[in-house]
């Protein structure tokens, strides 16, 4: 079924005020590129006044323009080239020209490809991953905070909705404390330009996919805080949204076609239903408003499908990697995209960059339609994904009924002892992403109704369960609130602005609770940093019995023993169980308290506690 | 690790006295057999006083006695013949022989088969099946209420947990009944004799594998019922136990190996945990407790790795299909049986009898749990079951929430409909088996709380969903009570007994609403009976809004459409949003009340009610 384009909407999008203003040759995307790069095809999207009016020549060696491609809207021009793998680095000159009208010309530069060992280097299970707000972590630029010329100009702390004025210099100033804290990998919201007119702050709403937002900094400083993690031994992740744009994005305000996004009569949301992917019985038309509705009004739906659209996102995401060096990509919103799309954008990253990965947020409840989203064709689908990674929500679901549900033959710990049996049906749950909490969600310490013990239990099952564990920035100093209305979880970072009355980047700053949750966490992520055991070390899991649950991480080296306690009450547990792992351990070690255990035959466990044990000799 | 054998438990079960009892050749089992099985080999089980200390011969054109094998026990000979396909049916000798004494002989017979073609035909989603719990269900035969020389000879209808009487006559007796209503399959709780002391009468606990138990009746008696069935056009499942026998099994009190049951040092119960099967994570010593934990105490786990107890089990099942004709198998609990045998079981089953289907007991929950235990290897588990389907508590959960629970993003309807869009993780789920409760379950019309609307609503649903439905006996007539205590839901279907006070297998012997459940069942499935589209027809369900989940059913012919409104009020739907399937129709049919609906552009559907309405042009 073929819905009839709006003429109301395209009218609205592009609009006769946009031709007016673009100029004769407004941008060419990407601005540069390298040589030497595993494909040797390259696409410019070329923007400007009538350039479709115009013939397209260049002349470099090692570099061929194949095709000029028009489409529906004059102002485009998408050029084909092939560059050669010898083709020497430097600059050549793209000519658009035509009869009786001055030449227009664009220098488009070649660069080298920087081969250094430590860049790209892909996030795995031997890292701990941060996720940081950059609006609201921290202020390290306050000549950035209001960019003059820009949609959003306001900046106001007390409203959760606007910019706060946080930036990459600000994560850059900080990056003792996060190690400091154990962490490896920084996970940044998306950090391009959303020149949006309001809640501009998140970072989704991208409006340039080339630029970092001016109020975040430059292209240059974010390759400046990816080059200093490196340094740091550290690694950065990006954001990428693949399922639509700001709504003022420049492309959207002036589309190439008509079906450059999904058009539909009236606004339509998208129903946010996975089981319709994977449903068997779906209908065609609950189909296509899963993935061709809108997330929101200023969020038009990119259509996947054409040719244009996918070279165009798929090159930028390449070019960033290149440019700044990062290590990964979190891909927001991934259930929403295009399948096909999205397993050709995998198989054409891991391409380029085999030691690079990627993991996507898949916010759905039940393990199918969660395994659904994974590479390897897991489940019987006949499709595969090439997502090598998920964002495990079903562990997360797992976690919270562990510490907050009651259990019975089913619930409690049973929940997240099932959900963690349940990765048979992944290719390597290992690469999947455990969290507790991030930027839509509750925080964690609210989740457990600030109860420090589950507070603490969840840490220490986040840094001692398989996958790469994440946390979410303040969730180390027991940051609180829930999601509805979801601005109160993106409070600002205490200490991050100079005019903040409290410090918390510094103990001298926190409270005694703070400090002694920053401890703990400290204490197991640098334990943690420090151990293959629980990076890449074996797991196995017991039934849990009575409301207790017993897992292990092992390997030639090292037995660590996890034991959470969900009742209300202190448990003596009896270890015999447990020989196949315990066996030839005599005494331990708890990582937590740095307390010598002398025997193991029975375990005293508080209540609501999970103890970490390095078992020994 | 290896488990040592108790002596003690080893010494009650082989006890002198057994020895003393059995006569020189006390058995031969199979009793007899058939010529041109599409499986050339046979083993028989000969038990006897000492008769591993004779010879074995036997003298027949076509029949070879390939290996005389002797095991611990001196009282067993298994025998392996193989018996060409050209074999002409008769009778034998089979001699054994010993130096100074007496020969022993058995005449063994090979029969001719019965090819007939209305017999062993296979259970489908062409049918719709009656689980009868035999004991519970009607008393044709009053003479057999108790059998002299048996373990339990009480008889008290007044208790759960004694014999009530029923029998396979009384089955016979309300075969109408049944037509009437609608039904195309019996599956009856084991009818194997189950010699047992106690709680005898639900027919698990088997002591002999090749004989209806005397209170049932004969296996003539059972032959007759199949025959009876298929002269119907109906057809009979079998419910078979591979996990276990009963603790009085003949076998079970001499046997043949201590490892023909799993021995413990001291009485240790299966944790009935599915978890530690596909858990990549799981410890040696979880898995053991699970498949070689015992299901309770007077049912000894049978070790599946032992080769005679395979050809045992697997002979026993081949030989009642071959025998009574029946199309069917019910596996009972299957989770606890060697996956390894079980797969090697349903090859065998499936070599002998292309046209037989079979589907297990999996009371597990989660749709991972349950897709696991099935064939094709749909989920990453690089085994295949060989299981074609199962019977589907997935499916249940959702149907209670769908009826019990509110609709909210999650929840309600949006559970049933997930379960369902979950389908793809199965090689075909038109092969599980769906209901509303059975003889463990509480009874479905206490379930949804005496709501007579909600209760109307689940027929419906079960009627109308892919899967081949089944009914517990007596729900058609809003028979109620909860599991716990379980024999409360297993209760006589009152009109069974002579001496009941009430005959509901009559219109005259049931209240009016009772009346009303009846005719309700018996509408819906005779519309099922005599439509395909409600057996085969394509399923095409929709993303459920405001608590109303809306499904069809479709073919070349027919389109039938349900609409299940879970609201506590009527409520208006409007159509247009299902233009797929109902394109081309304006008016419709509603199957429950046969009264006509004139239009569809919008549909009124009471409150908590579901509506069956085939689509008119």
């Amino acid at each position: 079924m073929k819905v009839k384009i709006s003429s109301i909407l395209f009218f609205l999008l592009i609009s006769v005020s946009v031709f007016a203003q673009i100029p004769a040759l407004e941008r060419v995307e990407p601005s540069f590129w390298w040589v030497g790069m595993n494909n040797p095809k390259l696409q410019l999207v070329v923007h400007g006044n009538q350039i479709a009016s115009r013939e397209v020549s260049l002349n470099y060696e090692g570099v061929k323009l194949v095709k000029i491609n028009r489409v529906e809207n004059p102002n485009y021009l998408f050029l084909d080239l092939e560059i050669n793998s010898g083709t020497t680095p430097g600059k050549f000159e793209i000519a658009f020209t035509k009869k009786n009208a001055k030449k227009l010309s664009y220098s488009y530069e070649l660069k080298a490809r920087d081969k250094s060992p430590n860049r790209i280097l892909g996030v795995t299970n031997k890292d701990f991953v941060y996720l940081i707000m950059p609006d609201r972590f921290a202020n390290g630029d306050k000549k950035n905070d209001i960019v003059k010329g820009m949609e959003e100009t306001s900046l106001n702390r007390d409203s959760m909705y606007y910019r706060h004025g946080g930036d990459i210099q600000g994560i850059i100033n900080h990056l003792d404390y996060l190690q400091e804290l154990g962490v490896t990998t920084l996970w940044l919201n998306p950090v391009l330009e959303n020149n949006q007119p309001k809640t501009s702050y998140h970072g989704y709403a991208v409006t340039d996919n080339y630029k970092i937002d001016p109020r975040f900094g430059t292209n240059a400083l974010y390759k400046k805080l990816v080059d200093d993690c490196h340094l740091k031994g550290m690694k950065v992740i990006k954001d990428l949204v693949h399922n639509y744009l700001g709504s003022e994005h420049w492309i959207i305000k002036d589309l190439p076609s008509k079906d450059w996004v999904h058009q539909w009569p009236t606004y339509t949301k998208s129903s946010f239903k996975d089981q319709v992917l994977f449903d068997p019985y779906a209908a065609a038309s609950d189909k296509k408003q899963m993935t061709d509705g809108w997330f929101d009004h200023h969020m038009p739906d990119v259509n996947q499908n054409n040719e244009f659209v996918k070279n165009y996102f798929t090159q930028s995401h390449i070019w960033w990697i290149e440019y700044a060096g990062i290590d990964g990509f979190r891909l927001d919103t991934y259930a929403y995209n295009d399948p096909v799309y999205m397993a050709e954008w995998g198989k054409a990253i891991k391409a380029e960059y085999p030691r690079f990965t990627f993991f996507a947020e898949t916010w759905v409840r039940g393990i199918p339609n969660q395994a659904f989203f994974t590479q390897g064709n897991t489940i019987n689908r006949g499709f595969d994904t090439e997502l090598p990674g998920v964002t495990d929500f079903q562990a997360l679901w797992g976690i919270n009924e562990a510490l907050n549900g009651k259990p019975g033959w089913d619930g409690g710990v049973n929940t997240l002892y099932t959900t963690i049996a349940s990765d048979f049906v992944y290719q390597d749950a290992t690469r999947n992403v455990v969290f507790l909490d991030n930027h839509d969600l509750s925080r964690f310490y609210s989740v457990v109704g600030e109860d420090f013990n589950k507070y603490k239990s969840g840490i220490a099952w986040l840094l001692t369960t398989r996958g790469i564990p994440q946390l979410y920035y303040g969730t180390e100093l027991l940051m609180k609130n829930f999601s509805n209305p979801d601005g109160l979880v993106r409070s600002d970072f205490k200490g991050g602005w100079a005019e903040d009355k409290v410090n918390m980047f510094k103990a001298s700053g926190r409270t005694e609770k703070e400090n002694e949750a920053f401890n703990f966490v400290k204490t197991l992520a640098n334990y943690r940093k420090n151990n293959e055991v629980l990076q890449t070390g074996k797991l196995m899991q017991y039934v849990p019995e009575n409301g207790i649950y017993v897992y292990f991480r092992y390997n030639a080296d090292k037995t660590v023993m996890i034991i959470m306690n969900s009742n209300d009450k202190g448990e003596i547990l009896t270890t015999s169980r447990f020989d196949e792992r315990t066996a030839g351990f005599t005494q331990a070690l708890n990582i937590t308290s740095a307390t010598k255990i002398n025997s193991l035959k029975t375990l005293t466990i508080p209540a609501k506690t999970t103890l970490v044990l390095e078992l020994q000799k």
